[in-house]
């Protein structure tokens, strides 16, 4: 039997830089420079590294990028006034907070404080609003998105699929829901979210022709959740010990790749597959931003 | 076999309005009198009536109303100037536009230029961003919600059940999937969302423990559809034709209700059901609007 192919989100992030780069170019020659500001706060190893990486990826498709690092015991005040600073500067098109935020903060005040029109995260209510509503004019999470445009770049297609995701978090789950459920090509899918408290995963993954892993539990999905033939999606991302690690540990997805990609016909590496497509769209989101300040209405 | 119990809307919406209206008069003790402005556009008879039967109740429970009725041929200027006066009143706590507008006015600017915090309907697309993420200081959609709310007096347990819903509208289908998702009590549920893009409806339909239709085709959902002991929540609308009326139509609902009815284990009747909800939750969120009013942050 042959073996699933690779949705391989690396070289497809990368067709996507080279094109966000040359959106750049263009905005360029018209005398915009597409600018992001990326805020963390306290010392969280992980948040530094993302934000670097993030950064560095900015620079290579050649938009500006400025890190605001604010000390863990920065005051929900304070936050709020460099965000309305960071909104009212119209030379800056895209603001992203580096989740997770020491527990002093409110996530969900911070993410209300974000101009929706520089939410190049897509976490402002209002964005996931009209996404659930089908509107355009707004930003996407970037993780459904980058899910939606890995299918799209490999001609996957949805339409009246049976869509199985697995988990209802509110950046992956329940916006990648909203988004399959649309009217539009590379959407218009039949929908099932499942969780921890559905019965019948196994029964539902099984039928599922599109399946999402989204649950952040390393392994989950075996192969027998799986139909031969079907569209496998790994978005988890768990530590599961490894002594043979200098860390003691290594990342595993949802997904049981060795066995599941001998039955799949598209399988996503993880690493390597929704991963690099998140920021391939977060950069994507900021040359939007920067288009939509050029005066399109929001 | 035992027949189906009756989902008795009318019933249920007329204890809702029971605690509407000493909601009411809690706030009236405080000096804060609810009141909701309804607009509406032009000659459409429905409208009217819908308009009318909303008043009749508003009036009931003691909630003041006006209404506003414009011209056919009013600019989207002019609309967006009369929610502009009312955003700024601050004795007006709900404001409604009855849909459908003619067709030169645009149904999502009008939706957005409502002040969120008197957005009754909850079709702004900030409350319907904060349905999806699970928020409580906003207002949801009372058709979903009646829904919600009918099945928690009649303690139908929602928590890891097979919920189905047929339709993906704006105001019916999606935030109903949204709100069965959240995590909280009579929500929780596995949620499935079918279409008329969807394959195999018949099938998803089958495996429903909660089955509500919402598609707007008249007795589409027919006994084979249902699963023994399901709950059956028709939301559908449709005229048809009827000789002997004396319209020369009737109005049918989306679920052959006479023979459903000996197979469900509850069934909402049609009319009489999700109708009565609807009305009883938008006037359970104008006193919502006026309790935040009182100052609670939003």
């Amino acid at each position: 039997m042959e073996e699933a192919q690779l949705l391989d989100g690396r070289l497809v992030a990368e067709e996507i830089h080279k094109e966000t780069r040359e959106a750049v170019q263009r905005l360029r020659r018209k005398g915009i420079l597409p600018c992001v500001v990326f805020i963390r706060v306290g010392n969280h190893p992980p948040s530094e590294l993302y934000v670097r990486m993030k950064q560095k990826k900015a620079q290579e498709v050649g938009i500006q990028s400025e890190v605001i690092a604010l000390p863990e015991d920065v005051t929900q005040q304070e936050v709020l006034e460099s965000l309305d600073r960071l909104n009212q500067d119209p030379s800056i098109h895209g603001i992203l907070v580096q989740l997770p935020l020491p527990k002093h903060l409110s996530e969900k005040k911070i993410a209300l404080a974000i101009d929706p029109r520089k939410d190049i995260d897509g976490f402002h209510p209002l964005n996931l609003g009209k996404m659930l509503l089908g509107e355009k004019d707004c930003f996407y999470p970037c993780t459904p998105l980058g899910i939606q445009e890995l299918l799209k770049r490999y001609q996957i297609e949805t339409e009246g699929k049976e869509v199985v995701i697995l988990g209802r978090s509110n950046i992956v789950g329940k916006p990648l829901a909203a988004l399959f459920l649309q009217k539009s090509k590379y959407a218009n899918a039949t929908v099932t979210v499942v969780h921890s408290l559905s019965q019948n995963i196994k029964e539902h993954c099984q039928k599922a022709d599109i399946l999402v892993a989204a649950l952040g539990k390393a392994h989950f999905v075996t192969k027998d959740f799986v139909k031969p033939k079907a569209v496998v999606v790994d978005v988890g991302v768990s530590r599961i010990a490894d002594p043979s690690s200098p860390q003691g540990f290594k990342i595993a997805g949802d997904v049981d790749f060795a066995e599941i990609k001998k039955i799949a016909s598209w399988i996503t590496p993880n690493p390597g597959g929704v991963g690099p497509m998140t920021i391939a769209m977060l950069l994507a989101n900021t040359v939007k931003a920067a288009e939509l300040s050029l005066g399109h209405p929001f």
